[in-house]
């Protein structure tokens, strides 16, 4: 394989722009394909079925694009077909869900670690049977989980800094101040636009941003394949970007902006089926 | 070389455990050989043919112990003698500069950066030099520069947090606000434990933690070399590491939990010449 391809990324929305910012901090001279499925999301409240069958086609996608990297973009995605999507590539595949797992069991000093998620995400035990797994005998892991429904919809009305999402942020997360969570993971790719509002409600918990995670992730899976392009020599200050979706609705725009901080120039719009 | 073989960092003294703890962070599973020549601490006001033959030495003492990486651990020997460490080994070398100015480069939206560091590392111009070479033709970067001699001494005293250091640090400080600095180069593996304290004066500046992201370039150049404990399937969560030092002072148990948050255990006394 040729290390120049692109890493490929794909979300049932925008929420995966957040991974991709993360990717453009740790990776900035790589070339990237980043496919949002903004025709038939959210994913978060679909048959698991449902999102194996959407997840493998965004991957097949992807695949017809030459990447050499497939960044699973979406938590919930992530949950449920992490193994579908491998099952039909050889090319690499990275979930959100390892790399916070990880993060968590790291920077977790009294084992008591949050997670918040869709409803899919929480209801899968996804990032609960990891967190066990990577922890192994070391230590035992107190998890307290919560799915957080409303973050989305008040994220992509603008809401992410209001009042009312703050009062739900309390709602949804007194809990875990209750519980003595010192990790909370950001189980939801919209959240890490929330990372001041859940500062405000858990001043002292870490919280764990699985973009972040998962691009220091791919930086050792790509490595280690010899397909990381170097960046000791120069930095990219443009990002080479190709953006694909399967509808542009009335606020993509303006929403992509908030989540990269740069507008996305002429999305492309594709079928999936 | 097997992959098994432990990672060797040195510094002039205590303040490269910030930088191990980083490691310790992102590369949990790795096996730890930590040098502080405490006998001749600090390096930030020596000579620079004086900081190359210490590092050096440093250097050697690691090579003898079999590792199969070497981090300067410290800035000011980063910023003067990478390359002569670098002439004396096959072994990957890692300081504290190219990352650091990466990440820098990276973060900043305005193109104008601060660094601070020792009066050594400063008067080297290694930072400036670094971060010019990475912009290459992208971007005008202007670079402030400041060397802060007394933040290692008050760190030393316990004084990281007290109103004596905030006011030392408004000194420092004030003019990378005037100047709209907007990120800021930690230059100096004390300044990680004032990170707070600069916060506070410097609110909207990105500080940039050089432990931190050589530990990321670290996970880079060991799996381009397939050199990299696997870190998937658990993580350890006692840390295993060899602490060396060339003198224990007093103060010695007291500061290194300060910096690494657990206790250093049996520290071996040797003698560099």
């Amino acid at each position: 394989m040729d290390k120049n391809l692109a890493i490929g990324l794909f979300d049932s929305g925008i929420g995966g722009l957040s991974v991709l910012k993360q990717f453009l901090k740790f990776l900035p001279n790589e070339r990237y394909v980043y496919l949002g499925d903004t025709a038939r999301v959210p994913y978060g409240n679909k048959s698991e079925q449902t999102v194996i069958d959407y997840s493998k086609q965004c991957a097949e996608f992807l695949i017809s694009k030459g990447v050499k990297l497939i960044v699973i973009a979406c938590n919930t995605a992530s949950a449920i077909a992490l193994e579908a999507v491998r099952s039909i590539t050889n090319v690499p595949v990275i979930g959100m869900i390892e790399p916070a797992s990880k993060a968590a069991v790291i920077n977790s000093q009294n084992g008591k670690i949050g997670v918040i998620g869709t409803r899919a995400t929480i209801s899968s035990n996804a990032y609960q049977n990891k967190i066990n797994e990577l922890a192994g005998n070391a230590k035992e892991f107190e998890i307290h989980s919560k799915a957080c429904p409303l973050f989305v919809p008040l994220v992509e009305e603008g809401y992410a800094n209001h009042e009312i999402t703050k009062n739900v942020a309390r709602e949804y997360l007194s809990g875990f101040s209750n519980n003595n969570v010192d990790t909370l993971v950001l189980g939801c790719t919209h959240y890490p636009l929330l990372k001041q509002t859940i500062n405000e409600i858990l001043p002292n918990t870490n919280l764990i941003d699985s973009g972040e995670h998962s691009a220091i992730k791919a930086i050792r899976v790509l490595a280690n394949l010899g397909m990381l392009v170097d960046d000791s020599n120069y930095i990219e200050k443009t990002p080479k970007i190709d953006f694909y979706v399967t509808d542009i609705p009335a606020t993509f725009y303006e929403l992509t902006k908030v989540f990269l901080d740069f507008d996305v120039k002429e999305p492309k719009k594709i079928i999936l089926d």
